[in-house]
């Protein structure tokens, strides 16, 4: 192994060690509650709307003060640490001892052997995931949880080495990739980020856009990475954005489609997700910019429309009250969208000639957000 | 350019080609019907269950004689074949003379353009792009045309050469790629076979299973090329499997859930679908084998299982009549299925260790089906 292949083998015994650490912390403390004759407990942020405040060292929405706990005291409750430890010893001994891992949905079916401690349902395990990610303050990929799909990819000026269970990759993102472009691992901290050569990450929502973007030359024209979102954005795609942003300040681009559905796309990217918000210093980045489409987009540009459903309107009420949205632009943006009552697609550039998102509208929102 | 390089432009070149021809011949044919002042008219096979038929010569099911006109007798028919010379003048103007493309979705848009040929759902455009597969005998891959969104992917021994709009990428499925793998791109008629190394193609349908194959390195034990299929398969994944078959004479596995959904998964591998029959040929894999989950499975190897809804009841019944499940073997499982009334996902196995779907399940299955 070279030694920087070496160096990367520590890295990843190093995470391991921390992970092993932090959980066995959470057995030890229910042990010495047991030893001290207390009845067991931990505490844990609560999860709610109520307990998320602004951190204005990090520009995200994280929890606040606020705890629940799990005791003992009840039957639930004993059941609950039960769990905890019967998963806890089960990340230790056979996740980071053996360097495996496994599914959400395969550690619902593990439990099977647990007797008592099986989970009814994967609903409790994926909790009870969470649990153990609050108690560490690390994230499941630390324990080698993967999610059940990945498959996000990116394509641009960046060379990255992936350490996978087969040895190292180099991999340059679009002289060693195929059209589809580079396959985002679900644990984003195997990269290490070589050269690059980009002036910004533009994320997109749909394939059909992705493609687009490459078609067009948009990666070399502007020194672009582009990511492909595929909807809301999987865990893995919102942590290496970040992690390219922070680690290489690359400023950051969100272009999707103009509705309420993809303004929580660009919301989960930029300050993330209510229900998530232990991860959001792991996976936000607060400095991403929205690049459309605008509501005001679709007057402009006299776009092909849809009309808002009910659900649709609803959606745009409830972002009118949410902290993420609480700003001038979004107020103004949304209630023009409620008075239009229309949303378009990214796609619907294409009714203007196939070349004009890359040559008009794209070029434009850059000129308007001060980022080329 | 290398001269290999030179032939697969030649290769691109004479595929284009062969389009714009076929794409001619049907504005042609209009174009004569107006001259001889008949009334315009294209004939295509009929897209109706009863005009499926068994191909002995392909083992597949295709299109029958039966056929359906559009004639500008009616305003709707006329309307069609004005949409029909619009969509081919697109195609051959923008995508093959300017080696472009669209997706399915941009194409709907782009009709923006076109007057009274305007699609008005794109439900319409869709039809249209499969009548005009039908009318060429050619698949839309031909007309450069994209799906909206992509992105199977696979893992293996073998070598590949893709021919992509930046030149060619040579790509080691194995050594070249991330813990992702290969992204399989829209078009594969652009990639190459080079080397390879591979005794079977194992298709799996769940990202947890295809994660758990790679971890547990079944692709190097037994020269497998992993394909994940995401579920009922896209059209790339299901042409890369048929092309790997027949070219290079590797057999193919499927390995799915064990329920009537995950049947129809492994039918579309094997026989293809009846609202695309005319593509059988092209893309189905007539000597797939089935490797489970079987229902026999659930009762033999006691697997954690759900019970089957109204809905899985009815799609086992629906199956008991569809011409790609008759055989002996799918009615004994179907009617053991009804009769047991659970269904098992392909990661229960996970209840039995990490290692047990790797080292029990699979090779006694590999052996019954004589596989290996």
């Amino acid at each position: 192994m070279s030694k920087k292949g070496q160096s990367r083998e520590n890295k990843r015994a190093a995470s391991d060690s921390l992970a092993r650490t932090k959980l066995l912390e959470i057995v030890e403390r229910i042990y010495t509650q047991f030893e001290n004759e207390t009845v067991p407990s931990v505490s844990l942020p609560s999860r709610t709307k109520a307990n998320i405040e602004y951190c204005d060292r990090s520009d995200v929405w994280v929890y606040g003060d606020r705890e629940s706990e799990r005791s003992a005291k009840t039957v639930k409750g004993a059941f609950q640490l039960l769990k905890t430890t019967y998963a806890t010893d089960f990340i230790i001994n056979e996740h980071l001892t053996q360097n495996r891992g496994s599914t959400l949905r395969e550690l619902y079916y593990i439990s099977e052997g647990w007797d008592a401690a099986k989970f009814k349902e994967q609903a409790e395990s994926d909790r009870l995931i969470e649990d153990l990610e609050l108690l560490t303050t690390l994230q499941r990929e630390f324990f080698h949880m993967r999610p059940e799909e990945d498959g996000a990819t990116m394509f641009g000026p960046i060379e990255l080495t992936e350490q996978t269970k087969r040895g190292e990759r180099n991999i340059h993102c679009q002289k060693d990739v195929g059209e589809g472009g580079y396959q985002i691992p679900f644990n984003v901290e195997n990269i290490e980020f070589k050269k690059h050569d980009a002036s910004m990450i533009m994320a997109v929502e749909t394939g059909g856009m992705y493609a687009r973007l490459i078609e067009n030359g948009f990666d070399e024209a502007y020194n672009a990475i582009l990511v492909h979102l595929k909807g809301q954005p999987a865990r893995s795609t919102r942590r290496i954005i970040k992690r390219m942003n922070e680690e290489l300040d690359i400023p950051v681009a969100v272009f999707t489609d103009g509705d309420p559905w993809s303004y929580r796309i660009f919301a989960s990217v930029a300050y993330g997700a209510i229900k998530s918000a232990h991860l959001s210093e792991y996976m936000a980045t607060p400095k991403a910019k929205f690049l459309g489409v605008q509501p005001s987009d679709i007057v402009e540009y006299e776009l092909s429309t849809d009309k808002l459903t009910e659900q649709d309107i609803s959606a745009l009420r409830s972002e009118l009250s949410d902290p993420r949205f609480e700003s001038e632009y979004w107020k103004e943006q949304i209630e023009l969208q409620l008075k239009i009552g229309k949303k378009a697609e990214q796609q619907a550039f294409a009714g203007k000639g196939l070349d004009f998102v890359t040559e008009t509208y794209l070029p434009n929102r850059l000129n308007e957000t001060g980022m080329a």
